[in-house]
């Protein structure tokens, strides 16, 4: 019976990778750097290397591993083969075959980094409980995952649960940098929200402490936090946006919870305050009930999903 | 090795019933009425009794039936469980439970209607050949069934799919049906597609076919296939809701392919015309290749999809 699993979430800078036994307890965390050099060559067999030597170090035999899971950032289909991952300089990589034949023979599953990264806030963080459910993150852009029944869902192609890019506002005069106008991405990512700011600011003569300092959407929560009134309409028109755009998601997908992480996350439980109103009037009577909790494992998440992957 | 498959769709006057081999070839379809008085007590003793009736007319024994399969109207967990069937006059009931034990045994399977119809439509309908896929059923309201890799995905209180009700409009004045206001069923349903014809009429001095005779959606693709402008300008509008929120919910779940169905889908191709200009404009890039067709089993998707649940 196999007692460990590796679980490796590619990142265009640093590799991160994790050693757990199949109850999911952690016993070792560490990085390596992405060397993305001549279409990203290095990457696996860094990567397999990486692993083996960890194994020597440890004394784990091939037997002793059930596995090897790898999170990527690029559209993943339901047979491991990553069509695309831009950062990394991969064209279509089918992930699974390859790293399989560097670690001779061990078995190893791939998925995309945000569906990954859902199937670890389920497994060990803020999901915990939950089999039905959509990851929402809040970086520089805005990502998503989403669980069905304890699986990922990948979509046709790889591109399901890609949130980010559904469409919410008809009159946006900007583009996204997918090239489309108003996606959802736009108005709820770090990004999304100092835009709203900077026009906020624009737009208003009131005073405001946001005026002084640099602006970012944790400056706007601080702001907000702070009883700041100018703040509170930009976190209000992010909440309209978010809200609306979950409340639609509730409808199609039906999940018991959404899990908010990546960096605007940080400002905590106040996100659900603006985002609950809009949600809450829009969405699907037979979803209103469903729960909202923040993300708890932060970029561990990846490695943790990983990991998870292979113990399906 | 059975031989024959049962499938049964229960609405809230008539019960349809199909006799399938495990193919899909079905050799005999009836119907019985859906007797909804004493909160529907007798429907499925009526349905065993038809089952019944049938197998010893056939010749069929216990052992030849793989199953029997039952789509109904409301939400269905992945338990087989309904939870309120408003039109049947039940609350809580046990389908697979309670069906089992009046067939002396038989395995059966239940889902919601709209679901079942769903994968009636990819295993025998407009979306054979595919295993992901959003069916939509545009009749008296908007329906639709998800399927994610050949099955259905139910969510986890059994409103996945609910696509009728996710909002499209922040200005409307009419609640729908549900209670909320700007749910694209308000503008993507046969009542729909009338009320937005009523609107565009009085809103317009133009001259059209339309304000002769009784206004319905058939009434509004006829004219714009003669081509009556202010028709056309019913069907754009009606299109722009559509192909939006279609693309929307590609973006979540990625389809290879949407089935539409239902009473407005009679129109034809042309209803593609209008729905795929704001559906290319408005849908993530990775989604763009979405198929779209017209569903083709009509009344009998609920037979075959109930059948088809049987044999996953």
């Amino acid at each position: 019976m196999a007692k460990y699993v590796f679980g490796v979430d590619i990142g265009g800078t640093t590799v991160k990778m994790g050693l757990f036994d199949v109850e999911g307890n952690v016993s070792d965390k560490w990085e390596i750097p992405t060397r993305t050099e001549n279409g990203g060559v290095h990457i696996l067999p860094d990567i397999a290397a990486a692993i083996q030597a960890k194994m020597s170090e440890k004394g784990i035999g091939k037997a002793d591993v059930a596995g090897v899971g790898v999170g990527a950032p690029g559209p993943v289909d339901g047979d491991g083969i990553i069509h695309k991952a831009v950062n990394l300089g991969w064209g279509e990589m089918d992930l699974k075959k390859e790293l399989t034949a560097l670690l001779d023979g061990i078995h190893v599953e791939g998925g995309n980094d945000a569906n990954v990264a859902a199937l670890g806030e389920m497994w060990k963080g803020g999901g915990q409980g939950h089999k039905d459910l959509v990851a929402v993150t809040l970086g520089t852009g805005v990502g998503g995952g989403i669980i069905i029944n304890g699986r990922i869902m990948t979509g046709a192609t790889g591109s399901g649960g890609e949130i980010g890019h559904i469409h919410v506002e008809d009159h946006e005069t900007e583009a996204c940098g997918c090239g489309n106008y108003g996606c959802l991405e736009e108005y709820a990512s770090a990004t999304g929200i100092t835009r709203l700011a900077r026009r906020k600011l624009q737009a208003s003569d009131k005073d405001s402490i946001l005026r002084q300092g640099e602006l970012s959407a944790k400056a706007v929560f601080d702001a907000v936090k702070a009883g700041d009134a100018l703040a509170v309409e930009i976190a209000e028109q992010f909440g309209e946006y978010l809200g609306k755009g979950l409340a639609v998601i509730a409808g199609v997908v039906n999940p018991e919870i959404f899990v908010i992480g990546g960096g605007v996350s940080k400002a905590g439980e106040v996100l659900f305050d603006y985002i609950r109103p809009s949600f809450d009037r829009t969405v699907f009577h037979g979803c209103r009930d469903t729960k909202f909790a923040l993300a708890t494992l932060g970029n561990d998440a990846g490695i943790y999903g990983a990991a998870k992957m292979v113990l399906e």
